[in-house]
């Protein structure tokens, strides 16, 4: 048997290992609050990236970063009736503003607000009270905010980046004066999600919209985008939503329009979390731990002395500090190369095996034979872990980011070869039930809209309508479950 | 009477000229939520620079971030007396986990916790909690950390930046193998800190050590810088604390040492918040609104269009939106220049005058005439608002980051004189009281760290002992209210 460096494997169970390659890459553990996990510096790190990328994109389109308080005052939320059912169920709410020593000397809550304070689950009710006192005129609009924040959902079942009760997220929120504006807007996000989760992430990734029973509670349309997992679930990674003039209403959000007319605004809003990082986790990680996409790499490269005879210690930590110099100069991608270089007195193995299961795109090992030889030995984290390369330093630095776009291609087309042969037309109701029992994957089926089909799939498979693609041919056809005719297929699946 | 573009002035009435600062440069507002604000673009730009500048010297200086919980169990609070004891009347504290409806149809909070929730005010318990599972051996020291975070005290009376009930901060966590490497890096951090303050924000500070009674809760010592506002009153603006063994042996952060022995590790904290924009704001603005040091400023330059014949327009925005690439590729300070555009459609005296306020290092203005003469119209917000230069588009690009460092320059050296001129050195008690009954600033004064002074002295004059100064001769002399010897001056003042 072959012996991985996670217990157990994908195969034998994909959940555990999961937990294990989280675990054993140091990127993140539970916390003593129910809920709530620690993010460490080898998980954060991916999360700075994911914010520094984005965050440029955002500006880019025109978004300016604000920051809202982290309490909703209860009334607030109640104005969007939908909105308010959606969350009331998952709310942290503050509901006293100190201590006081109580029996026996321990502290209880003391000093009982008049208005109980929820924990921000998302930001619509308080950045939409905002934008009814900032926006007047249609020369204040557009209005393109972001902010980038923590947000508390109440979870009973939690999992390390997929579902917590606190998580890391942006929240984008716009108001237009057309609803045509709007609808661009919450498309022109998605896509940025889309690309970022392509090209960054190497997800491939389906944009779709939501049907009416997964939308976003009090939105008119979600766009979302789905990745598979090596399990063949869904991975909700991001949603995007048009609001129409739902919250505008609910909150007043008005604007004296170019013939002098009051008007309610158009509002959109959109968020990606800390869960991309589950994403990434699952869909790259091996038996062997982590794998992580160079463009978003906690570091792209380490660099590993290796030193047998304690003599040669100095000259070979000297040499690896001026290489990690040399590297740290080169850029990739939008940013310097980040380059790690571990001096820990380990044993060679154990420090070898240390980054291979952090899933460091490039690791560069240095010994005295290297040093005498004057070639590198190079190994890829995308590779067989005894697959080795000889390289100069001169060859390495010259080519180091093309090598970086090797691996991040090599990486996003497994994940597409992997994706594309686990989705599967299914055009009868009993090949479908067939497929859900005993396939991992998606099934791309005609479906008719009608609600009594989802409710009937998801209590009797756990399956459910990820998405209605927006991009593909949109052929017409029969739904297998209805009879009804349908005027695409729609994607459905088990889902995280 | 010279027209101001905020009234009232600073000499009029200062603690409203600051509120009218903020609301005229668009930096902040009170949010609905008491206590809490909301952070504008052009404030939360501020923030995003600090972050910038500060977590690159942390990482330098090996640093690691990572993410820590909101909430903190009542419990975990506990378990070091002194620290609860000071953050216990100023907890927002969480009860309940869910909303329903209660009597007419009104959600209320149901799900009560088991044991409450604090939202921290602070992370010693949480982080150290983790830090007393990471820890094992000396090779796991020193550990080095800082979080990015969200944080809540409950305050009563508030003031936008300056103190708020949620606010955002930096706080670093360290753990260390011996007392000496602790200290060292209490002022170390101090020392990145106090570089900050006087070379980013152009902020003279007078670093020194908190008597015992102005200690953060549960510290061995607690290290401050203190600047003077424009009133004469202090800011602290930011505190490094040598945590000695407290709250390693109340949360068990043990090691193992060379020896094979368990010893308690040796703990540090350190942190600054947004308050630091509030004392830039203070130190720096004028009665015309807010006056920006260039190395930290939402923006180094504005391009300012001034069209008065409809039919230049199309041709000075042409010119203006290539001066602005060609400016964003100059680098500044560490960065690229920061440049906006204004291209709205105003009376070229508000556009001028909304950049004056939101302050602005460099307006750049642009009409037909200069165009035509091939010269640019550049004001500087140091400088009076009718104090022009021409400058060709070339001096300009050559020059312009030398033009920003001298405005910064500029504006430390007016800070620093207004500092210096406003503290003084006293000898008796008499002039102590009569100072601070008619003068705004400092005083140096003896003190031979009777805590009794201190009360009465807070009590009668509302003065505290802001810090003992690290810096500077430590000539010994009497303190003038006990006539005991002391070893060196400490600086008093009324403080924010």
């Amino acid at each position: 048997m072959k012996k991985t460096a996670v217990t157990p494997t994908r195969s034998e169970d994909y959940p555990e290992w999961y937990q294990q390659v989280i675990k054993v890459a140091e990127l993140a553990e539970h916390s003593p609050v129910r809920g709530c996990m620690v993010i460490k510096p080898w998980g954060y790190a991916l999360w700075e990236n994911i914010q520094r990328i984005l965050d440029r994109r955002f500006k880019e389109t025109g978004h300016q970063n604000a920051y809202f308080p982290l309490f909703i005052p209860l009334s607030y939320l109640e104005k969007e009736a939908k909105h308010v059912e959606g969350f009331a169920k998952e709310c942290a709410v503050v509901t006293h503003h100190r201590l006081v020593a109580g029996e026996e000397g321990k502290l209880v809550p003391d000093g009982e607000l008049e208005e109980p304070l929820v924990v921000r689950p998302t930001s619509e009710m308080m950045i939409g009270e905002m934008f009814s006192k900032w926006i007047e005129s249609h020369r204040d609009l557009p209005l393109l905010m972001n902010q980038w924040a923590n947000v508390v959902r109440w979870e009973m079942r939690t999992r390390l980046f997929l579902r917590t009760t606190e998580f890391l997220w942006q929240e984008g929120h716009t108001a237009h004066a057309t609803e045509e504006e709007a609808r661009a807007e919450a498309r022109q996000m998605l896509e940025i999600y889309v690309d970022f989760a392509e090209n960054k992430l190497a997800i491939p990734v389906i944009q779709g919209e939501k049907t009416e029973s997964e939308r976003f509670p009090g939105a008119v349309a979600t766009y979302t985008f789905e990745a598979m997992m090596q399990d063949g679930k869904a991975l909700q990674a991001g949603t995007s939503h048009f609001l129409g003039q739902n919250f505008s209403k609910a909150q007043d959000i008005t604007f004296q329009d170019r013939e002098g007319n009051q008007a309610h605004a158009w509002t959109t809003s959109w968020g990606v979390t800390t869960r991309l990082i589950g994403g990434m986790i699952m869909v790259h990680g091996d038996d062997d731990g982590l794998v992580l996409p160079p463009r978003i790499a906690s570091a792209q490269a380490v660099i590993l002395p290796l030193v047998h005879k304690p003599e040669a210690k100095e000259k070979i930590l000297a040499y690896c500090r001026a290489l990690k110099e040399k590297l740290q100069k080169v850029h990739y991608a939008e940013d310097p190369l980040t380059v790690h270089l571990d001096e820990r007195d380990l044993r060679s193995g154990e420090k070898v095996w240390s980054w291979i299961k952090k899933g460091v795109p490039i690791r560069v090992e240095i010994g005295l034979r290297e040093l005498e030889q004057g070639e590198l030995t190079i190994a890829k984290r995308n590779k067989g872990h005894k697959d080795f390369e000889k390289q100069t330093e001169e060859t390495l630095l010259a080519t180091i980011a093309d090598q970086l776009d090797a691996i991040q291609d090599d990486l996003y087309a497994k994940a597409k070869a992997f994706r594309d042969s686990h989705i599967q037309e299914v055009d009868t109701e009993e090949a479908f039930y067939a497929f859900f029992k005993k396939e991992a994957g998606f099934v791309s089926a005609h479906w008719a809209g009608d609600h009594a089909v989802e409710e009937k799939l998801q209590k009797e498979l756990s399956v459910t309508v990820r998405c209605i693609p927006l991009d593909g041919a949109k052929e017409a056809g029969t739904c297998p479950f209805t009879g009804k005719s349908s005027p695409q297929r729609v994607i459905f699946a088990k889902s995280y």
